[in-house]
């Protein structure tokens, strides 16, 4: 029996915009392992409850299912240890860390705060009422309100960008000659924001994160820069 | 003949404080080398200039001479294999410059608008008037009004460790298990810190931070908590 993950899905079956489900789908691929990916919407909470969560990606492998992202990353290390290494040995696997952690903290909060308002658009009507609202509860003001001052935020992560934007004049992807995990991850968060909003966040074609996100759009035949959502 | 490191010291020889030459010092003791630490100053660009550079660390191995703290790190493993690897492998390697890039231009600046008023104080008069200069110039205000306003800045340090924090729930050191060459880099801008200002960063002993950060300290019979400096 093949894998399946539950990812994440928009009105459209096909715009799948989850951050955390880019990174597991990129991983599964990286495994070149074959899986069956399941349109997952945010108020069918009940069809994940088996694993324990309510919050994709799942993933499930015969007996095992598993969340969160991460967890899903370590366990398609160690079940599938003669596929290429989606770390690239232990002490990688735990210098990934920080990437998972600065993805979730910094730059995805950065992205939060231009694209939110933008979502609700592309759900269903019964997922788009559940998410403004509960995202609206969250961040205390409409979404609109909250993503206002683009350009200034622009700036910001213009800034926020400039460790990853100088490790990638060194060298073309954060994992070296080719991707891995960090890079899943950190380009999860550019995927969620081409799949979701109109928004360029990077325009100069010579910025070095223009470049590898590029190359990331082109990894397994195209297969996030296909994806559908708005051009990068 | 064994190596020797050029180390910036202040007007006390043994107050060794650039971030950058504790990064080589932690790595010279992982990989087990002996070496000589040569106390330099600001003002002796005529000692170093056979390196061609003018700032420290620079390592000079026989007939080599190197400069800038990655590729000492980076010429390190290479030319000795043999001792305990310093990144732990290719991948490793690879992903560890993120690390050394957002503690160049993240965590080091914010450091720096808090503590560079309290170095002059700590130099010779003919550095500290050099420094004083060179960087009153650079950040276009005497450095008394650019550390102004520290407690704001403390606040603002302390959300910008969010992400080396939640790492640091996860696993002891950054490296995983073991420090390495990440966590000397990150350290290293910790250290400067103790070296040259009383202010106290973290103050909550239950902080990961913290305990990352002691247990550096005591790497090494304790070289870098020993070191001449104020209370962490």
């Amino acid at each position: 029996m093949g894998m399946k993950l539950y990812d994440l899905a928009g009105a459209e079956e096909d715009r799948r915009f989850s951050p955390y489900c880019w990174r597991i789908t990129l991983a599964l691929k990286h495994k070149g392992l074959d899986f069956e990916s399941v349109p997952w919407r945010f108020t069918e909470k009940n069809s994940i409850a088996f694993a324990g969560t309510d919050k994709v990606p799942v993933l499930v492998d015969g007996e095992v299912s598993i969340h969160d992202s991460p967890a899903i990353a370590a366990y398609l290390e160690k079940a599938y240890p003669d596929r290429p290494s989606l770390f690239g040995g232990a002490s990688a696997q735990a210098l990934s860390r920080f990437y998972v952690d600065w993805t979730d903290l910094v730059l995805q909060p950065a992205l939060f705060r231009m694209i939110v308002a933008d979502i609700p658009a592309l759900l269903a009507p019964i997922d788009a009422d559940y998410f403004r609202r509960s995202r609206e509860a969250r961040v205390g003001a409409t979404l609109e309100e909250f993503c206002a001052d683009r350009e200034a935020k622009l700036a910001a992560l213009h800034q926020l960008l400039a460790p990853l934007r100088r490790t990638l004049t060194h060298q073309p992807f954060l994992s070296g000659e080719q991707p891995a995990w960090a890079d899943y991850t950190v380009f999860g968060a550019f995927q969620w924001s081409r799949c979701v909003s109109p928004i360029r966040l990077i325009e100069d074609e010579t910025d070095p994160v223009h470049r590898w996100r590029d190359a990331m759009f082109g990894l397994y035949d195209g297969l996030a820069g296909k994806a559908k959502g708005f051009p990068a």
